[in-house]
């Protein structure tokens, strides 16, 4: 089968052919529908080899950790799903052991740096093999060519505001800092979970017009001045960050979700939000995974994506590289 | 009365002689026995004018904010307390009817920048008003010349553990930067609060001993390199930020208690706890004062103060400002 | 002024003519607009001497509990709102000071067993008193006629929806039992705050076609077996409980708000829900009726009323026995 | 290998030979030491084949649900444990996989009605295969001979004394009902975690005196008229029910952890503490099992066992029934 990947540290990913996997006992072979392109797909070819190999990556790997499609084979004992059923997957690879993983917080979780598409096969491939069930979500009759993004830009959104949630109330505001794939996620995500009025800031007009139609109150070039319930910024600036932490009422938070490489040049006492939250993280739970699928079979979230061929990769990373898509890019496979 | 006062802005403050203030409705009057002192006494002095007025602080007032003492007169309608009752005083002036004061969030009213002690007449004087019982914890047996610091050094270091406590697990650890007067409290309310280890961490061997002898597990120079559940800082400066953000494992708290102006000289993204959660605050709940009162009542805190009279009040504040001081600082007053 | 009253101990209500009371120092007087009417005003003459002297009420008293008007006159010291801005009123008389109180669980203090309509004088008059501005929520441009029964039957539902949010997922179901005025409020909380499926449950076709137009996804005649997130029983009979906590899933919510005094007949253990919650409450908090007022603020809920003069109560009070009323009855005063 | 199994619907168990099970891929083989007896093994015999086999329980199984021993061999691919570590048992065998499992709800699996030892090979055997290392709990120097009772009557009862924790502050009150195995492990729990005064509840005076050795503030025949934080109640008969709901404070708890069929004989609305929570609840979670046996590491807790014979199997039973030990039976393996 044609597969696109990592096939040496440093070197750029290409396609090849690799043989189709069988599935083990447990395990669970799906046929891959789409797949979505992600920003740190792009970092990856540029990963030392000695960082790479303390995550725990394995080279050669196929890319893709946006995947979606439909189960082709169960291998011995797996159950819980059948032959042709439309399902999504779960990237990170927890361990399902560990003590965060039995609590429920396995984005957390130390074996979650390698996942399918980073370290492991993943998804930009005609067939992927997931461990078992625990990593599949079931998709009913949402599209597998497209449902991809859901696992991670959604997710990933989606944490960000279940951290916030708690203190977000009727008639408070909440700002969404870069409305582009996961601020636009999370735009909808606030609009179907709380009462607060919603206001995207992103300096690109396209995005500021594409929040408001998901249904920001408002949208702005830059944060205003304000006292917020929440910051859920997606950029990550010094200037964000910033701004951000600075629009936050007494007891409300800042979430920190885009990898820019801010900080915060002020003192931390008398700047950071009055017995508030600031918080940070990476990926989303599997519990995130099968809520922001529930809310899209609930037709509560609209998943915006620009379809491209296997054989045009190359071409949906330089418009992602660029920053000309409208949506996120998905290859559909066939 | 004497009081020892703040005559002007900028100017040091003196002992003088003002008339013992008469409840009026709903008002009750202490006779005050002994009253903490704090560091941010000192800072008072240098306040500029312009910050005191923004603030809402009313020049001239009586200093001290750590009071206990007995019922002296209730003023019309004051009911709840008896004359001769021990009490303690909450210092911050909260409104009790803003969006923070009604959810049990007083102290982030914005009334509460001003406080008995700071803007309007404290605890360093024979008497002392309340404007009602709001204000007022009932101390039952405990000794009102010394319980002053448990409103405010105590309260403030226990709302610090309160909102680390969901995060704590047994078989988990709890550092605290630094051991003086908060530090020290926060030890013990961990020990009574928690099934965690708890370490302290303090440059000076006096502290690291009382750390101890007040229940750590263990006492270090410096924040060692873990994975806690939670770091509480009590310093705040650039080294035990970064110390401690570092020593927080992913779903942990690292809270900022320490006013010394430090901040995180690196990326925010990949350094901060991951999904864990950074939170400051200034001062402590009226349910906080309350629940230390308790702690204090059921014998499980020590609380060591260092009594000086009224006389005495200038050595007793050169002596905090030098830290030569064995626990806190109280005036007893007769 | 005209005044409908409670005058004596088992006697039904009357309209008498009392003096407009004065704001004294601190308090506040509103020209009542509108005042809503409620099913426990009907009790009231019913309550024995003894057991209204236990809850600390005083005869004789106006009733009505559902109150908004206008600023009339602000006693010495009064701040916060001015002369004719549109308000509304808490009713329960909580103390501020208690446990309860200082955490925000206002709606658990023993004072407010006594409120203004229900032992002190309340809104069916043309002006009312309050003690100060912890009781007022400010209506902006909401009508003052009608707003009343957000205070109450709104902030009520409100309250259960509260307590069952963090039980309430994506993908999730929620049945709301009695689809009258407090169960038709807690279908359009629910479809503000939550991405659950709202399921309504009334033998009532009237109700059940009110419920499915402010938002419910069905209505039924009776509780479907199922495995909800939460069941909020605003009927409460042995039939509605006995349904109700078979309904709800491992870990969800079983939230009794109806007053019918119904109890399960059967072992609590193996039939309530598994490592879930059963809960039960009177009223609300402030807090809770300020958030009520933020959500009829940004239009998300339709608040129905049935509006009668004041030379109307009598048939107001007999349209809501006998149970035809469409929402709630609102008696308007000029 | 000698076994104490079920062998046939309604049948009294019985010793038999049965051969070393040998660890398949990812399982791990555990040389039994010890293994606690529960009340509900005796209730075994007594279920019918179709209740039994709709749990999903398949005859014949060998009994004992509190086991603890070393690895004896690793199956293929098995990691994480060392042959000859000491460690405990995890019984309930939930599937990792469902929303509750990936939640951190593991008790509230379906799958979870059958474990080892009720539907599956248990302990009391001289092996135990698990299916993998989500199973195992890590004893450090406990001694696994006597460990097993943590990790069901411990650990049991630790999910009750989580589950009231949030309503428990400094100065309140905790009541036990039941100083048996699981209520003096409650109140253990409670000194460890909390600063409120704890009261355990039991007819006899020797369980009475047991509770006070292991720090209960005070013991007493039967449960007092007061406003307690939380009510732990591990009997769970008509009485202790209607006692302990009337004990409970607005805001408190009442937890039902035990299984004597009892139910509230009077109308929820108005009994049902005021605001507060019920719940009842089956096991515990894995995160439950790890936690009490960091508390037991610690040395917090102190675990009473009587020790027997595999031969002594049938007396230990017939003491358990008759009510006669002093603390729990556990049966040691050679």
């Amino acid at each position: 089968m044609r597969a696109y990947r990592m096939t040496g540290w440093g070197e750029p990913p290409q396609t090849t052919t690799v043989p189709v996997p069988a599935p083990g006992p447990g395990q669970i072979l799906i046929r891959v529908a789409g797949c979505g392109l992600c920003r740190s797909d792009l970092t990856m070819r540029r990963i030392p080899q000695s960082a790479g190999t303390a995550m725990g990556w394995q080279m050669p790997f196929t890319l893709g950790h946006e995947t979606a499609g439909h189960v082709a084979a169960l291998g011995a004992g797996a159950e819980g799903f059948t032959v042709g059923e439309a399902v999504a997957l779960v990237s990170p690879t927890s361990c399902g052991t560990c003590d965060f993983c039995v609590r429920g917080r396995d984005s957390d979780c130390a074996a979650g740096l390698t996942g399918r598409g980073y370290g492991r096969d993943g998804g930009l491939a005609s067939f992927v093999l997931v461990p078992g069930r625990r990593d599949l979500l079931r998709l009913g009759d949402l599209d597998p060519r497209t449902a991809g993004p859901l696992t991670d830009a959604g997710a990933t959104a989606y944490h960000a505001v279940r951290r916030a949630l708690p203190r977000i109330s009727p008639g408070g505001t909440v700002v969404v800092i870069g409305a582009g794939g996961l601020g636009a996620f999370a735009v909808q995500f606030l609009r179907a979970l709380t009462a607060a009025s919603v206001i995207a800031v992103d300096p690109l007009p396209a995005r500021r017009a594409y929040a408001t139609s998901v249904g920001a109150h408002a949208a702005e070039v830059s944060t205003p001045r304000l006292a917020a319930d929440a910051v859920l910024d997606f950029a990550g600036t010094d200037e964000t960050i910033t701004a951000g932490v600075a629009a936050v009422r007494p007891g409300g938070a800042y979430g920190l979700i885009g990898s820019a490489g801010g900080t915060l040049r002020r003192p931390w006492f008398g700047n950071l939000p009055r017995d508030g939250e600031v918080f940070t993280f990476q990926g989303s739970t599997i519990a995130d995974a099968r809520e922001v699928i529930a809310l899209a079979r609930a037709g509560l979230i609209r998943n915006e994506v620009e379809e491209f061929g296997f054989d045009e990769i190359g071409t949906a990373y330089e418009r992602l590289a660029g920053g000309t898509l409208a949506g996120r890019a998905v290859v559909t496979v066939d």
